[in-house]
């Protein structure tokens, strides 16, 4: 089966489960609404790719790894949406959950989503132990504290918050538990796999940070110029549009040089000169052809 | 060592693990205010009293339950609080959370601790992979979709919620979890514990529903008055304080009832006649006398 569609299966069915009869229909269409359709599901694709590199020997075990990062990233989507964050009225070219179904059911729909990842990740422990515990706690860490998304975003309200830190936090935690969690879940070595994720996680914050300068809200599906008006960490206003441009285009670079060797190298470096492509702002991309 | 300091110790020592350095330091306060001192910490109570009566053979893998269950019911408290549901300005008799830390910490320090409650249940997958496995289901069942109490806070904004079924799930489903638990964590039969929750769920949230009604702020810790305001189901105003007192009582001799037989179930009723009487409200507590 493609990626892709093992990507939306994996989903469908996780959904299914969790909103069979008796959920609450306002939250059961939030959270459809908010999976549905996704975005460039990139952080999944980049886990099953490497899950497929490394012998996918337990597929229903890299699906399901592959579904709760979507799940966990799809929660701080809503969350970070919020009034009390960003704000945002757009999000995938559709109005943002908190606008569509008002803000008690997106919070509710986050902390929905976050459980559920776990609980997608606990019904493979019999099938798997240690891999098992190993991507949940991959996951956790990569969501939790001290360094995932949830300690990524609460450092913008801190004001000693250094670029770097905060990205890898912010974004490269979940990148990185990616291609550590489709290693482990096909019996891979996660500490070889991990640099890959690390560092197209840096590259698509920078890709974010230029979008977010540069880009058109109708293209990208979401507004533009919050983070100068948040203060918040940006490459650009940090290194300027050039400086930026160049780290991007190093990030990518080094990201290809991080594939560890194999069977399989070849066609993952062509999958992240894909989706790394799918992320560039236009202006970057024509330059790097 | 008494339930009490192996609750105490586990939370602190899960806590410690999670703000080692390199946390956000608003957040990591964000989270050890929502968490010291406690409340009446009945869940975790509940739960270690059932492992305890199911022989406790894996004392950390029951603390570990403890501490899950617990800082899962922390995080529905905080995220309860925000502007958006209660708006509550006291909890546990101190400001809540988004009160003393803001809105954005309140909304991470959720986050932050569901992804800590499963956590903390993985580091015990591979001491007992099939009772962890339980656990974290257990758990994630009884606060995500669709009948946890993520499903039960939903419930409040749909028009057709029923009351039995909304408190089921709003607060009797994380009681249920705490006894099931308990018991899977031990080796004992879920099931046969299953019904003494859930019945103490019903009595906790009816003698909530009292208090919000008859109570006072300064001896309860929180704000009264808010399920009328906010058109919430609430016993008394569903059957009269006449009623609904009867109720309470009705509920606790049927939790009574539903200890289990055997060598521990003497000491658990009177732990649990103890607790009851914690919440009870002083009006029905004198006339229960």
């Amino acid at each position: 089966m493609k990626i892709e569609s093992r990507i939306e299966k994996g989903l469908s069915q996780t959904l299914n489960r969790a909103l069979r009869t008796g959920a609450p229909p306002t939250l059961a269409a939030g959270v459809r609404y908010c999976i549905f359709p996704g975005g460039a599901r990139i952080r999944p694709k980049l886990c099953l790719a490497v899950a497929e590199s490394c012998g996918d020997d337990q597929p229903e075990l890299a699906t399901a790894a592959a579904s709760a990062i979507e799940l966990l990233h799809c929660a701080s989507l809503v969350h970070d949406d919020l009034p009390c964050f960003d704000d945002a009225d757009i999000r995938r070219g559709k109005p943002s959950v908190h606008r569509a179904f008002g803000e008690p059911t997106a919070v509710l729909v986050g902390d929905a989503l976050i459980v559920l990842a776990f609980e997608t990740l606990s019904h493979q422990i019999e099938r798997a132990p240690d891999r098992a515990a190993r991507l949940l706690r991959i996951t956790a860490g990569s969501v939790g504290m001290p360094f995932g998304i949830v300690a990524g975003q609460a450092w913008e309200d801190e004001p000693e918050a250094i670029l770097a830190d905060y990205q890898r936090t912010k974004t490269g935690s979940l990148f990185a538990a990616a291609t550590e969690a489709g290693a482990v879940a096909a019996g891979g070595d996660a500490t070889i796999w991990r640099m890959l994720g690390e560092r197209l996680g840096e590259a698509y914050q920078v890709a974010d940070d230029i979008q977010d300068v540069a880009g058109d809200t109708d293209r990208i599906g979401k507004p533009t110029g919050q983070d100068e008006m948040s203060a918040r960490p940006n490459a650009v206003l940090h290194h300027g549009m050039e400086g930026a441009t160049k780290l991007l285009k190093q990030l990518v670079r080094d990201a290809m040089d991080a594939v560890p060797p194999g069977p399989g190298s070849d066609r993952l470096q062509k999958i992240i000169e894909k989706e790394s492509k799918r992320f560039m702002p236009s202006e970057v991309m024509h330059d790097a052809a």
